[in-house]
């Protein structure tokens, strides 16, 4: 397989303005990455690539990450089987951030066993009371059904939420 | 206006399937944010809060966000008049990121101009030629049309791209 070359950063309109791909990594090496069911548009995960999990992501069309929790190359899918095949993948105007539209197979994206990773909310605005709970804050559940049970799928893998 | 105060992290029981809103900081005091269109889902744009942000976002109803380009607090439309109205604020299982779902005045979310800061594509897959630019890759544009004049709303204020 090919590699995938990216452009030099060399000027704002170059990067805004062009059709250079030319992605900003950070310090780390990272680039932030929004991933969204295409068909719903629903918001399932947000992650990180390096430069090697973008090449791949786009030589393959399977999103591909890099974990920070475990610091490796992360082929989302290869332990759980929900791979998540890219539709669209797009860039932001300063191309610090990758946007990916995907098809999920089995429907889950979130390794707590939830649809997605964004399954509970905050009152905000006139629904925010600070005189409950002395400003502390109660979320509430959006989504309350497990696709899939997280102890089958990892068994005793470490659970990579950090405290 | 009452603050909200935030639960420290405890357990990772806590975090991932409690109720309390116990959010992440990184080491620079901030969490990821992602923006979408409540309507069309499409997504807006992608920043970052600090506490104060966070906490002026719960209880305004109106997103705030930080700038690390400018580092100050940032009430989004406050220069533009393109305000977000949060319509639903959701946090992730391991609570290091945040979706706003909002209704944008005006209709565009990016500095360059266009509703979107996502306005360029990226061939993936089958789609990607490697034998084409010596693997360099050229964007395809999936928006073209400008919502405003950046200069006439921005005036000489600095671009807050960084290369």
């Amino acid at each position: 397989m090919s590699a995938v070359r990216f452009k030099a950063r060399e000027t704002i309109e170059q990067v805004e303005e062009g059709d250079d791909l030319a992605p900003k990594f950070d310090d780390r090496g990272l680039i932030t990455v929004v991933t969204t069911d295409a068909t719903s548009g629903e918001l399932l995960m947000q992650g990180y690539m390096n430069a090697e999990a973008l090449s791949l992501t786009i030589q393959t069309g399977e999103a591909h990450y890099f974990s920070r929790s475990r610091e490796v190359l992360w082929h989302k899918g290869a332990t759980s089987g929900f791979v998540q095949t890219v539709r669209e993948l797009l860039v932001d105007d300063d191309q610090d951030c990758i946007w990916l539209r995907v098809d999920v197979a089995g429907g889950a994206s979130c390794h707590v066993g939830y649809r997605s990773c964004f399954y509970r909310k905050v009152p905000v605005g006139t629904d925010f009371d600070a005189s409950q709970h002395d400003g502390h804050i109660d979320l509430e559940w959006t989504d309350t059904e497990k696709v899939f049970d997280p102890l089958e799928v990892y068994g005793d893998a470490p659970n990579p939420t950090k405290l």
